[in-house]
C-alpha cells in the first residue's frame, strides 16, 4: 500500500490534501491511489450546491456544516472553481472558514482547480469524493462556483443537487423558470430575510406546481439562522428516503464514468495516431487550399484511421 | 445552393443570423452551409477580447467598432457566453447597442450560447466566423464573457487576443502576473481615467520586460475616449504585420479543427458501440460490486473494443 493511502485511511489531513491534489492534477499516481482505495468506498453521500453568483452558496454551506454534523455526518466540502487564472480557484476554503462557526478538525475543506476541459471536472471530482469517502467522510458538500455546463456536469456526479435562489434574482417568472432546471432535487430561497423573498418563494411554488416532479422548496437565511436546521434535515431525509433510486443513480454514474474513461483512452490513441501522420498533414494542406471542406476532410480521415 | 446561403452571401441579416444559430446549435444543416461557403472564406481577421468581469470588455468593443470601421473594416461582433441558464447568453448585443454610437446597418452583433461542452465553443465559433467571413465581414471581434478554459479555447480560434486589465484589478503584482498569460498578444489597461491606472500600466510593463515576447501594452478609456483610436490602429497593425506568422497560425487552427472533428466522429462511434453492449454492462456490474477499479475496467474494455 502506498504511504499516502495508508495516511489518508488513517485520517491524516496532509495525506488527504495531497491525494486530492494528485487526482485533481491527474498525476500518474492517481491510478494507483484509486485502485488501492476503491474497495473501501461507497459510504459517502454527496450534495451539490448551485446557483447564480451572489446567491450565498459558501455562507450557506458554512452554516449547514454544524447542522449536518449534529445529524451524525462527518462532513467535507469541495469547491469546484475552474475560473479565471486571475481569481484562481482557491478561494472557498478561506471564505467558509471566515464564518467562524466551524471546528477545523472535524470538517475538511478543499478547492479544486480542475483547469482541464469540462470532462476533467467530473473525473477529478469523482476521485476526490472517493478519497474523502475512504478517509471516513460520509457527507461531501460540493460547491459549484462556475455556472452552466459545469453545474450540469457536477450534478451527474453527486447524489442530489440543491439549487439556490435569492431575492436579488427577483421574482421574475422567466428567470425563475430558467433556474428550475432538471438538475434541481431541492430549491432554496436563500437570504430569506430580504425583501421579496416571500414573493420569490411563492413564484417557485407556483411554477413547480406545473411540473411532474415536485422537489421541496425551502427558505433559509444565514443572517438570522432561520431555516438552516430544516434544510439540513431535508437533505438528510432526501439522501435516506431515495435509497432505492440511489442504487440506480450510482450505477448510472459508474456507467458515465466508464464511458468517459474509455473515450479518453480512445482519444489518446487517435491523437497519437494523428501525430506526424502523413495523411493528416495532406488533409490539412487541402483544407488550407480550400480544396475540401472540414466536414468532408474529417469524415474521410476518420474512415481511413478505422480501416488501418 | 441553399436559400439561406444565397441570402447570407447577399448580406441579408436575417439569413446571417439564422445561419449562425444553425451552427451554434449544431443543427444538421450546419454541414451543408459550411460546405457551400467554405471556399468563399479566408479574408476575415479575428480578435478575441478577454479579461475579468467588470473589465469593460463590451463598452470598449462598442467604442472600437467605429474606429475599426474608419480604418476600412466591415465589423462583426460575436459574444461567447456559455454561462448560467439563469442569466442566459444573449446580453451583449443589447449592451453594446446601448453605447448609442453605432450604426446598426454597418455592424453585425450576435451572442452565442454554445451550451455544449467546452470543445463545442470552438466548433460553433469557427463556423460562425466563416459565415460572417463569407458574408463580407472582414473583422470579427470576439468577446469572451466566460473565463479560464474558455478564454484559452477562444484564443486558439482567433488571430490575436487582447487581454484587458482595469485599475480595479489593482496593481498587485501577483494578480497582474497571473493575467499575463501566454494567450495575450496585446494588453490594455482599460478605464485608464481611474486612479491607479498608471501604476497598473507600469506594473505590466515591468513584468513584460522579463518575458521573451514583448506584446504591446496600451491604455484606453471609454469614458474620456482616450486611447481608443490608438488601440484600433495597433490591432490593425498587428493583424497586418504578422502576416507571415499568420499563415502558420491558420494552418495550426485547421490542424486543431480537423483533429477535434475526427475525435468527435470517433467518440460518436465508440458511444454507439457501447450503447447496449453486453461487455460494457458486465464491467459496470463489476464496478458496482467493487470487483474491479475504474482504471482497470476502462483499460480492458477499450482493449476489447479495439480488437473487435
Amino acid at each position: 500500500m502506498l504511504p499516502i493511502v495508508k495516511g489518508l485511511l488513517a485520517g491524516e489531513r496532509r495525506a488527504l490534501a495531497r491525494a486530492i491534489s494528485i487526482v485533481d492534477n491527474d498525476e500518474p499516481e492517481s491510478r494507483e491511489i484509486i485502485k488501492q482505495i476503491f474497495s473501501k468506498t461507497g459510504s459517502a453521500k454527496t450534495v451539490g450546491f448551485t446557483g447564480p453568483g451572489g446567491a450565498g452558496k459558501s455562507s450557506l454551506i458554512g452554516k449547514l456544516i454544524p447542522e449536518c454534523q449534529a445529524l451524525g455526518y462527518k462532513v467535507a466540502v469541495l469547491a469546484v472553481d475552474p475560473t479565471s487564472p486571475i481569481t484562481g480557484g482557491a478561494i472557498l476554503g478561506d471564505r467558509v472558514r471566515m464564518q467562524g462557526s466551524l471546528d477545523d478538525d472535524k470538517v475538511f475543506m478543499r478547492s479544486m482547480a480542475s483547469r482541464g476541459a469540462v470532462g476533467g471536472v467530473s473525473k477529478s471530482l469523482r476521485n476526490a469524493i472517493r478519497i474523502l469517502d475512504a478517509a471516513g467522510y460520509n457527507l461531501v458538500l460540493v460547491e459549484s462556483v462556475g455556472a452552466g455546463q459545469l453545474e450540469v456536469e457536477i450534478s451527474r456526479v453527486v447524489n442530489m443537487t440543491v439549487v439556490l435562489f435569492t431575492p436579488h434574482t427577483g421574482d421574475n417568472v422567466q428567470a425563475v423558470k430558467a433556474g428550475l432546471t432538471e438538475i434541481g432535487d431541492m430549491y432554496v430561497v436563500n437570504k430569506s430575510d430580504l425583501e421579496g423573498a416571500n414573493a420569490l418563494y411563492q413564484t417557485i411554488l407556483d411554477l413547480i406546481g406545473d411540473t411532474e416532479r415536485k422537489p421541496a422548496v425551502l427558505r433559509a437565511s444565514t443572517k438570522t439562522g432561520r431555516g438552516i436546521k430544516e434544510l439540513a434535515k431535508n437533505i438528510d431525509k432526501f439522501l435516506k428516503e431515495k435509497s432505492i433510486n440511489y442504487k440506480e443513480r450510482e450505477r448510472k454514474m459508474l456507467e458515465d464514468e466508464l464511458k468517459d474513461m474509455v473515450l479518453n483512452i480512445v482519444e489518446e490513441k487517435v491523437s497519437s495516431m494523428l501525430a506526424g501522420d502523413k495523411r493528416y498533414s495532406e488533409f490539412i494542406d487541402k483544407l488550407a487550399k480550400k480544396e475540401i471542406d472540414p466536414y468532408m476532410a474529417a469524415d474521410q480521415l476518420a474512415k481511413e484511421l478505422f480501416s488501418r
